[in-house]
């Protein structure tokens, strides 16, 4: 079990969140990460209910979770930090260059050429779902985020994993289609959906989601009690 | 100049764009990053303009540029190829642990972080004008765009670059708000705007900004002849 007190690596996580974002905080992508290596580390956690100025996380500019601390290197960005701990050993990331890139350019395609028409489509159907204009909007965002699912869809083909075999970039873009799977986006081919069920069978992922599950301690907010 | 026609580096580019995209495709972050290395390369056109099917692009699930070729390397993602590219050298990436593990946070934190906040706002503003609610919905795109760019400007603060010295995260961070600039975002704050304008003036992003208005050589679409 990774989770150890006295582990060279500390992340941070929250201690509280809303329900539906159980899961769902992208601490989990380090900590499957970190489980896939077999690396041990520690927690430092963060209540998300508490006023905003608490709120703000040191070493992370927009006051979010995962950060990352190993000895002098303090990272944040979670794609970031899952891709710096996949490259220290071949298990996640392939040392062979041309694997390598295709690995790499699959971390990339997960957060910039998906997970940005995910978070289009979950801020007019769910965060904005108050505001003016969103329910009228919302349609346009499956619209988009449907043709890029398609053309994943194709790329992925009956492949189990994006490359040769599991990696990083999978860890990636099965975490950016959760929310997805867990919605029950209808626009989602059936080979994706397939794809995440399979990434999230990973004893893995099991072991990162119990522990992130795990941690979730904290009062929620006061206004709610 | 880093264009050659026998380079050993090819990448995509579109032969035609609409007027507003000119100078925002993203074959020119590789580019600007090939300018600041030195590293010649040379270009594979597409012409936007033609029929969906022709113009896919092999090697792109996404049909889109730019694609990087080197030997038997082949990558995908703007991101991936410069971040690969800056590793093959100190000049845009540190080498020493802490300061590399600080860039590749930022290089993330542009296209993860920021770069999905601007495509949500550009959607509701510019691409998705036309849809039902995108009028009504549109200030609320804003107005979180808002909140990432004052997180991202106190985070930069009084410095010039993101980190100690320039880097491939200034490269990409800069080119992600140059759309903003360009538009002329309203709440875009003082210290940003400067940082864009000191990336833009630098001589590398002069020249690749030249290089790719120089390959817009194609013929626009059919239907607008």
């Amino acid at each position: 079990m990774p989770v150890s007190e006295t582990a060279a690596i500390e992340i941070t996580a929250y201690s509280w969140v809303p329900d539906f974002a159980k899961g769902l905080v992208r601490d989990l992508r380090v900590r499957w990460t970190l489980e896939e290596l077999g690396l041990p580390y520690r927690v430092r956690l963060y209540n998300r209910a508490v006023s905003e100025a608490e709120d703000r996380i040191p070493e992370q500019p927009f006051g979010q979770v995962p950060c990352l601390v190993e000895g002098d290197v303090r990272m944040f960005e979670s794609g970031a930090i899952c891709l710096w701990l996949a490259e220290r050993s071949d298990l996640l990331l392939p040392r062979e260059a041309q694997a390598h890139a295709r690995v790499t350019s699959w971390v990339f395609a997960a957060l910039n050429s998906i997970e940005p028409f995910v978070l289009s489509y979950q801020l007019a159907n769910v965060f904005d779902a108050d505001k003016p204009g969103a329910t009228d909007y919302a349609p346009a965002t499956g619209k988009r985020l449907g043709q890029r699912l398609r053309q994943l869809s194709d790329a992925l083909g009956t492949r189990d994993w994006l490359t040769e075999r599991f990696s990083v970039a999978d860890i990636l873009m099965a975490h950016v289609l959760m929310p997805l799977t867990k919605a029950g986006f209808d626009a989602m081919p059936e080979n994706l959906a397939a794809y995440v069920e399979r990434a999230g069978a990973r004893p893995a992922f099991q072991a990162a989601l119990a522990a992130q599950l795990d941690d979730f301690t904290g009062a929620p907010p006061a206004r709610a009690a």
